[in-house]
């Protein structure tokens, strides 16, 4: 499936990654008579905000994943390319991307680096084997296979405490995603074992949401955490605050509060509560001298260049800047500005200046939080709120009828279609429909 | 994850299945005051007929594959379980079902049968290891990603050899399932690589048609099958009939024809030639003493019971019965007789008769063949006819505003959503958008 021979190519702006800051970038860079090449290790541009939707069946990997090509394709200055950077040549000024064994060798005038982030378990890297993550496509369908399995087991059970380990589920981190994924459990169990088979109630769902801060949304506080828990609670989530976790195997996780310890036994445990720079971080700051910090992020410039390259520039959450929240609008708004430097549109050296717009975390449907300057909004208006700026994104997107439609009829809905599973080592076969004709 | 500790149920009716004859025999049967128990291997109901849709993604797996409690669960006397069928007691009227390690013991008063057909590989087990099947969902997901790896690979690669050997697709079988997928692959091809990026030709991507029969859907013949070739010609796929494969490994196959052999250098080859009945099909055979033919199929008596057990009926791909084809309208009408005969509503021993209500295939948009007694048509016609009924039967089920919607802006449109994949080996990484807040 691979090649040995290299091949090498020139362009004016490699691009790599495909999160919301490398299209930032590449969009704004449409259109222009500079040659951009965007390199991703996936195909699809990922709205993460709404991953914890595919661990639970309410859309499918492709209603918020669209193929980059299918984004960028239309604009005929710019090319994707799909491989994994592992090198980096800033006096050379080439990037090299590998596929298999085969290596392709980019010159490049500018390079932007947006590879993001991915989780980290706080210097516990045992933890990540026996917990789920929940930043990619694949982690989603993982998770997704795994809940539905643990539901179907569970009826080949009588009640006992290993149903109920069956049935636990702990979440680990009470940020956007881990509230949100909080909530699509205990609204997936009611539509599942309510659903008339099974006789299991759907009570006997438990979902613990665990944050070592005091609060739930800690980066909100105040008010909207307070509701944003008091809202869980009364969707049936057992919400732990202030509590650590210490310890986690694949039957539970021990949980340490108040001076005291405690089990949460659970067969299922979603690990969200924190992040580190990705690996090609690392490499860039080999390759630039710069500094990066605990989290691996890169101490970037005011400009965002990277080591004082002024021709390399990093953005988004593998980027530490000031102090600002690693979330998609930053991402977004670093993406244009180092474009608009590429671009000649800002001069050289110009600081990179934050607009902030507010932010949102919906809890399930109907409630979520918002906050804009001054104003915290909570319930259905902030939840309607929520809805309009995601559609808005996804409307972006040629998928937006899928989206939009999946949404309501799931979401919004009682339908959960994205689940499949066959038992595993079994031997499926399926009716032959049509095959057998040409026997 | 799994118990030892075996559960007993007892129920009127088991289902073993989750095909087109097992869902009609449910439906039938449902509202009835028997108690009813589907144990199915997956826990989708296939819509098979669009599986290449899937495999080409068209379409999302939920799409076509809806929950079968979902479709099921709003019957009160009907259940479902997630299990393969491994034991069969026909004088103690048992089945046991397995996941993982446990057991589950169903107590039967009537067992119906459905659990349909695997591939068959003619007595060349070994051309299984270097071809695709499309009979489950997984394989349709399994040869997706194959498909776009190969699109995304042949950019990495210059113009050669290998470069053509990747975008060589051979599809072997020349009935419905694979006209239908050979005409979506060039379809795929052409919107992909003339979506602006990459700069490969559309026409660089080959696709080859395989079958032993001298025509295309022998199954129809004649002008039907003259058509059908003619219009997979017109959209660029190579049509070869009369053409035997002698032996397939994973750079291509071997073909022999017009008393020439001829080597099609490939890195996809997709086997759908043939069928041979599900392994269950063997464990009834044993159980009852029912025969079966060299498919594998069991010889059903005609009122569908089997090795003369009045309580235990088949249905569907994994029966023979008078040369009726393995279609899915045969597999809907028995499941229905044995539900009437079960319920009471027809008499024991009534033979089955199939009303053939006559068949059709898609060749790509807009072009079909459908065949209803004398009534042969061709073209836009038959296509709508074929979109109608497909709809219809989809329709039936809570996802449809998904699939319709969906169809017409992937199917009929240019949108390919549900494609993604990741650099094998490659650490993925997405922006952390919300995690971070709590880390």
């Amino acid at each position: 499936m691979t090649t040995t021979q290299p091949v090498r190519i020139d362009v004016d702006v490699v691009i790599v990654g495909s999160g919301f800051g490398a299209l930032a970038a590449a969009q704004k860079l449409a259109g222009t008579d500079l040659g951009v090449l965007v390199v991703s290790k996936t195909t699809e541009h990922l709205f993460q905000p709404l991953l914890y939707q595919v661990a639970t069946g309410v859309l499918a990997p492709g209603e918020i994943a669209p193929p980059i090509r299918s984004i960028l394709g239309r604009h005929k200055n710019i090319d994707v390319r799909l491989g994994e950077v592992i090198d980096v040549d800033a006096d050379a000024k080439t990037v090299t991307y590998r596929w298999g064994d085969a290596r392709t060798v980019v010159g490049y005038r500018y390079l932007v680096a947006a590879t993001g982030a991915s989780q980290s378990y706080f210097g516990h890297p045992e933890f990540a084997e026996n917990t789920f993550a929940l930043k990619t496509i694949d982690d989603a369908l993982t998770l997704r296979d795994h809940i539905l399995a643990n539901f179907e087991l569970a009826h080949a059970l009588p009640s006992s405490a290993e149903r109920d380990e069956l049935l636990s589920f702990v979440v680990v981190g009470a940020g956007a995603t881990g509230v949100e994924l909080a909530g699509q459990i205990r609204e997936l169990a009611r539509r599942y074992f309510d659903s008339g088979s099974g006789g299991i109630p759907a009570d006997d769902v438990r979902v613990v949401l665990v944050d070592g801060a005091p609060d739930v949304l800690p980066v909100y506080g105040g008010k909207l955490s307070e509701y944003t828990a008091r809202t869980l609670r009364r969707a049936g989530v057992d919400v732990r605050t202030a509590a650590v976790v210490t310890a986690v195997d694949d039957e539970g996780v021990e949980l340490h509060a108040d001076g005291r310890a405690a089990r949460i036994p659970a067969r299922t445990v979603v690990w969200s509560a924190g992040v580190e720079a990705s690996g090609f971080a690392g490499v860039l700051a080999a390759a630039t001298g710069c500094a990066q910090d605990r989290a691996g992020r890169l101490l970037v410039g005011d400009d965002l260049t990277v080591g004082g390259h002024a021709d390399v520039f990093a953005i988004g959450d593998m980027t530490s800047l000031g102090g600002l929240p690693g979330q998609s609008p930053v991402a977004m708004q670093q993406g244009r500005h180092a474009a608009c430097i590429i671009a000649g549109k800002t001069a050289r050296g110009t600081a990179f200046r934050y607009l902030d717009k507010g932010s949102m975390a919906t809890i399930d449907r109907f409630h979520a939080v918002a906050s804009v300057g001054p104003v915290k909004l909570t319930g259905v208006v902030a939840w309607m709120m929520w809805l309009a700026v995601h559609l808005l994104y996804l409307v972006g997107f040629r998928n937006r009828y899928v989206a939009v439609l999946s949404w309501f009829g799931s979401f919004v809905g009682k339908n959960r279609p994205h689940f499949h599973l066959a038992v595993p080592g079994a031997q499926v076969a399926e009716p032959a429909e049509s095959v057998e004709v040409s026997a």
